[in-house]
């Protein structure tokens, strides 16, 4: 057991929320703060992006028994179904038979982890800014505006769960030796809404995770518990179909009418959605190092911010709990040397599923409507039934085990070579279930 | 001609003060802030790494007339001089006959540079701190704390001279689309100081760049005109022959027996030098873009802050300062295009110069030691002599040459590939000023 603290966590996000449970049940004093009103008091933004948790995920609300409680708000998705311009709709399962990522609504999800807080005895401070730290003696400082009168307040350990534009992380960029970059995408999005039926049930399959695949943008939509989908157009912002040429009604239908014409049904207030939401930015951010001391750490995506197209951003920050857990039960009331292995444990897997996260908006965008892929994808799956000892696809590593995203980068680069050469084969796509097949795979990874 | 604008330059440094005067002789009123004190009634920091101005910086002085000024206060340096750890020394030209970089205290350049912006007209402001700017109207925030009361200050433009940590750039790097990178060498450097003779003239040669390449680490010399010299040594943090081993009297003396014997002599006061001096560091940073609107730019370190191995990191600020004035002479009061058309012209030769300035740690540290590496330069040498219309070595094109850094560094990947050929031919080391040299390399550059 750990010396109780009294421990800050600054953001009330998904995982400031669920690390201040795990803080909570570790026996310390837990406040977290937030710029924002509370959540459960406000509308969403009209800027979400729905979320999928996968195995990562599951593993930190299992240990502390939340997982049940969450699965009731998700909705099981254990394929794309893609649809083509032509017209034609394919699914691609994700993992095995009853293998599934899960659909959530940031917003419910995150009002029902508050809860989930507050019941557990930790304390919410909503509209409470916080503009700066002192690293030295892990002091806020906390006001209204960023130039007028400022409060101090003093805690033992602070955590700055405050998202990819970190107040917490600020401080730190200030210091000598602090690494950082952030960098902006090209691809900006847009949320869109597909309404439920009158019946309250979906108008398009609930369980797969549609995709709209066209080269340099597309069209995603997931499922919500209301029979609805929040759907997200992600495209450049400049250039050959782009938001900037969105630039009025006609515009915008016919743009639809050509590239999404199986939406026309779904999205009826495609017009009076696209011009009030916000085209949102993305953003990677990455840093090092990610703690002061025994002082403070950066957890999430204040200390890796991904782009979201592997779906791992909540994943990864929640795995970043497990990790932390798991080095407070195994070095007590050491904290300095629990923050430091911390960061250097997570630091290189953080680095890797940026880089699968930027990766797979290619995968997302083209190659899920190219035939080549599409063999791929089937020849890994058809192989590893066959041979689950022996492989396990890329998406299933990161997706549905908990290998080190760095391991499954690697591997994944190693898989992928191989497959480059049974493409190569003559007539592979009548031979691509053959013995032939299987033992050139099988000669390959020797 | 332009229409006068009232213009704030923050930061007195020598892209800073340079700027000023162009802007002056531009026709426009020019106010210099900066935080520090004047450098013209304050001792030096013991903290400062020789400059050399090659070809880039010359010219930008020339075009207004002031390179005769600067050329008086600096040495010009022809050659490297190699001490070799077994005791030998071995000297390599920089150029061709009569080509030179100029070794160049940075504190002497830089009063010297503020006294001629001052006869020009520029008025200074020191001990000024710029806190912040609002971008939208080139308005300035100064105080004497960052928390205490500020003054604003309306300019028509604001450019952004004040180094690497740059508060403008902080600024713009709170708005969305900014993209940003810093990143700490695992390397840190000491100033030392070889003391002139007693009648005033130079210990060692002063027209040569001492180098003591050591691997992962060396020092270096660059000559003052007081008869003095400027060392630098460069050693990583930590590890092996690190800064954190030198941790008192003996083992610094040790380390410098064994490495560098030949300073013995030369360097007397090392060990309070060592120990008064600071360790700094050293950051690469890089953003984009470097302009807001047609109110603000960001010019030399703040814009574009590179490691100092190929002396260039002032001459790329004045480079910039040409490429801006001649934006200035063709689109008149057109700032936002000149503004537009400085940062897309600047950023990809600014990216070349950090590339090839952090390659050249290597070069300077290990391969100065290297025979193999001392042949290629012989062999690029003797075939640039022989056909200067067919090659003008990478080091050259940098140094001695306005080509742009991009362009420079793609001649020079492909010149070294070339190079790596040679280098492989049966007895290269007795033939290679032979015909077969020469013909074969005219034959790869086909």
């Amino acid at each position: 057991m750990q010396t109780p603290q009294k421990i800050a966590v600054v953001g009330s996000g998904l995982v400031g929320t669920l690390l201040a449970i795990y803080l909570k049940k570790a026996g310390h004093t837990v406040h977290v703060y937030d710029r924002s009103p509370d959540i459960r008091n406000i509308q969403f933004s009209g800027r979400s992006i729905n979320l999928v948790m996968s195995d990562r995920g599951w593993k930190t609300l299992s240990d502390i028994g939340l997982d049940d409680e969450i699965r009731a708000i998700g909705i099981p998705v254990d394929k794309r179904g893609i649809h083509m311009q032509d017209g034609s709709y394919i699914t691609q399962n994700y993992g095995k038979e009853g293998e599934a990522i899960f659909s959530l609504s940031r917003g419910i999800l995150n009002r029902k982890m508050i809860d989930l807080a507050e019941k557990e005895g930790v304390e919410f401070f909503f509209n409470q800014k916080i503009w700066d730290v002192t690293l030295t003696d892990a002091t806020l400082h906390v006001g209204e505006t960023e130039r007028g009168e400022w409060t101090e307040i003093k805690f033992d350990k602070v955590f700055g769960a405050d998202g990819a534009f970190s107040r917490i992380r600020h401080r730190m960029q200030r210091q000598s030796m602090f690494d950082y970059s952030q960098e902006f995408m090209k691809i900006g999005y847009k949320e869109l809404h597909i309404p439920a039926n009158a019946d309250g049930s979906h108008k398009i399959d609930k369980n797969s995770l549609h995709i709209w695949p066209r080269g340099n943008f597309m069209l995603m939509g997931l499922s919500n518990l209301d029979g609805s989908f929040t759907c997200t157009l992600f495209m450049p912002f400049e250039g050959e179909n782009s938001f900037e040429q969105l630039k009025d009604e006609a515009h915008l239908v016919a743009f639809f009418a050509k590239y999404f014409p199986d939406t026309k049904e779904v999205i009826p207030d495609l017009v009076v959605d696209f011009f009030k939401n916000p085209t949102s930015y993305l953003v990677k951010m990455k840093c090092y190092p990610w703690t002061f001391e025994d002082k403070l750490a950066l957890i999430g995506d204040a200390a890796h911010a991904i782009v979201p197209f592997y779906g791992q951003g909540m994943n990864a920050g929640f795995e970043d709990i497990t990790v932390l857990s798991e080095l407070m039960q195994e070095h007590g009331d050491d904290w300095s040397r629990i923050f430091s292995e911390y960061q250097k444990s997570r630091k290189p897997n953080a680095d890797a599923i940026a880089e699968l996260a930027e990766r797979n908006f290619l995968e997302m965008s083209a190659k899920t409507a190219d035939e080549n892929f599409l063999l791929q994808k089937k020849i890994e799956k058809w192989f590893s039934d066959k041979h689950p000892d022996k492989w396990m696809p890329l998406y299933s590593r990161v997706t549905f085990s908990l290998q080190p995203y760095a391991e499954a980068l690697a591997v994944g680069d190693y898989q992928n070579e191989i497959m480059q050469e049974v493409l190569k084969m003559d007539n592979i796509q009548e031979i691509w279930n053959s013995d032939v097949v299987e033992q050139k795979i099988i000669a390959l990874l020797q």
